[in-house]
């Protein structure tokens, strides 16, 4: 069979598999996650023997050290998956709840009802983990899932497949819920990007490189963040004594991720009292600090900030400072600057505090806390599938809910239109 | 400036003025959707006359009758919209809506606040009224609309949009929020759907050819349906009095329109006593029925039933019947042959009624009522901006709401991640 065949047949599979699961019960599923959560554990030494041979590929092809660390298995990652799995068996199930129901003129009882979204496809990068994270998501919320991770993590990723897939046989649900695509090819995933017949929406998760050559290729709906811009602004009002714990938490507790801040705008009045005291401890931590011509003549040591640092995402201890006049500048320069994912206001200025949650239209828009609480755990949906900033569907993190859509449901008793 | 660049700079004018749209009261928005109202009565002189040359060019084209009277501005049409105009002002206004709000375990308050989506395009056909219509709704959702109508009515549609734009100015609210795109090439459709850096969605309305034509070309998200294929399953134990006006209305009432039944599914113990009653009925009111072996055996009479009718969307007075061995017999041939728009089950029995509306997962489901119901007006939601039958973002008739997203919105007081 050629390529072309053969993704076709996990894509129609994975529909009739979809059309199946859509109505198995929750009790269903949720024995199949526990029972995958399980399998995972009783398996560990194949799991960790088929993952040396990705990670052996990998030092041979010499990939940096952080790549084959995002790549590793070990005892106590498999222990994490496990609980993660359990933990999605003890999520409530969105499927077939009803958000809303009401009552007609003419007596008719309308409601909209939550169902799955059908075939889902997530294209991902190094991590094994995603594999059964993902798969469990899905198979939750009643979605069949197709699994197209990165070549290197090839041998990892089809043994937690199969793993998944066999307590999925065991418990009499389709197996084609759960499908890795055996192909390291790219061509493979271009051929995926072309079935909306039965795929209904991809999930890319990894780079902006591998987003952007997603979203170019794909005749799916994607739903994706190209990247997190994040801002914090320290208003004139805002109690210096907490905000620089949030700044510090923001730039320093991961770098490394999207919801880390990127740029730091800080109300003019309050720049004199509060850079050098927030400069101060990012430097401690190890942050190199980038600022605009007002920043430097407060701190005359700071980089200069290039017009391309502002819409940098630098996923590194690196930080733009900028000093604005007040909060419509602040506002304006997220604006523009900005990649609508999360910005936080920092004041005790009230009216200022509702201006920034009404005006600034970023997914995930906070006062006083730090931008690292845009994050599907974190905002109680349990979960996390990734993170929207295209408005389309859902706007920043999403959970189960987002994996389903409605449908109207209607009670009638013999309404007919006049 | 060539089209390119036309079609770009009203993309981007759109854009800044979506921008200061989203954060108007709903009150100023109001303002301007009665004045609207007023302004397009007012000018009703002038809109008909510009009417009168897309009249006179069509017939002089030979346009068909249907479509020169679909074409055609009235006083009577003109009030028709005005009215229109004024429910709208009189809906409740999504925007700033907060959807739900929960605290989580660290003290954070979290909430999702209903935001537009900001630029939506609309590609429609000869209907001068959706000009307004699609307007009012888009601006009630603090969204900004470029409007692209056919070619046919060009003059009755700038005529309008003028009128709206004029309004809008002498409102203080950015003109630019309501644009006509005063091109006719269809190149000039084509290059607004490559424009999604600055345009959100794109909802074309129109026949089957323009949708697919505007998915195919589309880099931004689309939100259609292709076809309305419903059906109506009458049931054993379905009240066989109650039975036969639900299917008049479903096929007859206004058998033009995507909502109206294509197919009847009759179970096989029903058929004897219903088929011919149902028949006859139909018949009267100038159906012509198209039956499958059984039915035929039952009613030699009717027309064969081709493999290809099963998925036809007649659009007309003719339907294809089928009888049917089960409720699973129904379902299956719903899943095969439908198009995921409204379904309908006729019946006494409390189980089959309940796995009907379970089971089928088409964007509406119904029990003993006509599909005719299917309509964001009947429905409640208050106004239709179209209808989709994919399931992401919205799935069915399309009201204000889906005009809309929403953020997350979260007030602190300190806390950073731990």
């Amino acid at each position: 069979m050629n390529l072309h065949d053969q993704i076709v047949r996990i894509a129609r599979e994975a529909k009739q598999a979809a059309d199946s699961l859509a109505h198995v019960s929750t009790d269903r599923k949720n024995a199949a996650l526990l029972a995958m959560a399980d399998a995972l554990l009783a398996r560990q030494a194949h799991l960790i023997a088929e993952n040396a041979r990705d990670l052996n590929a990998a030092r041979e092809k010499g990939l940096p050290a952080a790549m084959i660390d995002r790549l590793t298995l070990k005892e106590q990652t498999l222990a994490g998956i496990a609980q993660g799995l359990r933990e999605v068996a003890a999520l409530p199930d969105p499927v077939g709840k009803v958000t809303g129901m009401w009552r007609r003129p003419n007596g008719l009882l309308v409601g909209r009802m939550r169902i799955p979204l059908g075939v889902i496809g997530i294209i991902y990068e190094s991590r094994p983990n995603v594999t059964a994270d993902a798969a469990a998501l899905c198979l939750k919320s009643g979605n069949a899932v197709i699994l197209r991770g990165g070549s290197e993590a090839i041998h990892s990723n089809l043994a937690i497949a199969a793993c998944l897939t066999d307590v999925l046989g065991a418990h009499g649900l389709p197996a084609a819920a759960i499908q890795a695509i055996p192909l390291t090819d790219r061509e493979a995933v271009h051929e995926m990007l072309q079935l909306d017949e039965w795929i209904d929406l991809i999930i890319p998760r990894g780079g902006e490189d591998l987003i952007r050559a997603v979203v170019s290729q794909s005749r799916i709906p994607v739903i994706k963040h190209y990247k997190g811009v994040c801002h914090i602004f320290v208003d004139a009002d805002a109690d210096l004594d907490r905000a620089v714990p949030i700044c510090l938490n923001a730039k320093t507790q991961r770098p490394g991720v999207c919801n880390a801040m990127e740029t730091l705008l800080i109300h003019a009045a309050a720049a004199p009292a509060f850079l050098p005291v927030v400069a101060g401890r990012l430097r401690e931590a190890g942050v190199l600090l980038k600022g605009c011509p007002q920043a430097r003549a407060l701190l005359p040591d700071l980089e200069p900030a290039t017009e391309d640092d502002w819409s940098r995402e630098y996923l590194d201890l690196v930080l733009s400072i900028r000093v604005v006049a007040d909060l419509d500048e602040a506002i304006a320069h997220i604006r523009r600057y900005g990649s609508l994912h999360t910005e936080a206001i920092l004041t005790e200025n009230y009216t200022r505090a509702q201006r920034f949650l009404n005006e600034v239209n970023s997914s995930t828009v906070l006062v006083n806390a730090s931008t690292r609480f845009s994050d599907g755990f974190e905002l109680g949906l349990g979960a996390e599938i990734g993170i929207s900033t295209t408005k389309l569907h859902a706007f920043g993190p999403m959970g189960l809910e987002e994996l389903t859509t409605t449908k109207f449901i209607i009670y009638g008793n013999g309404q007919v239109r006049t």
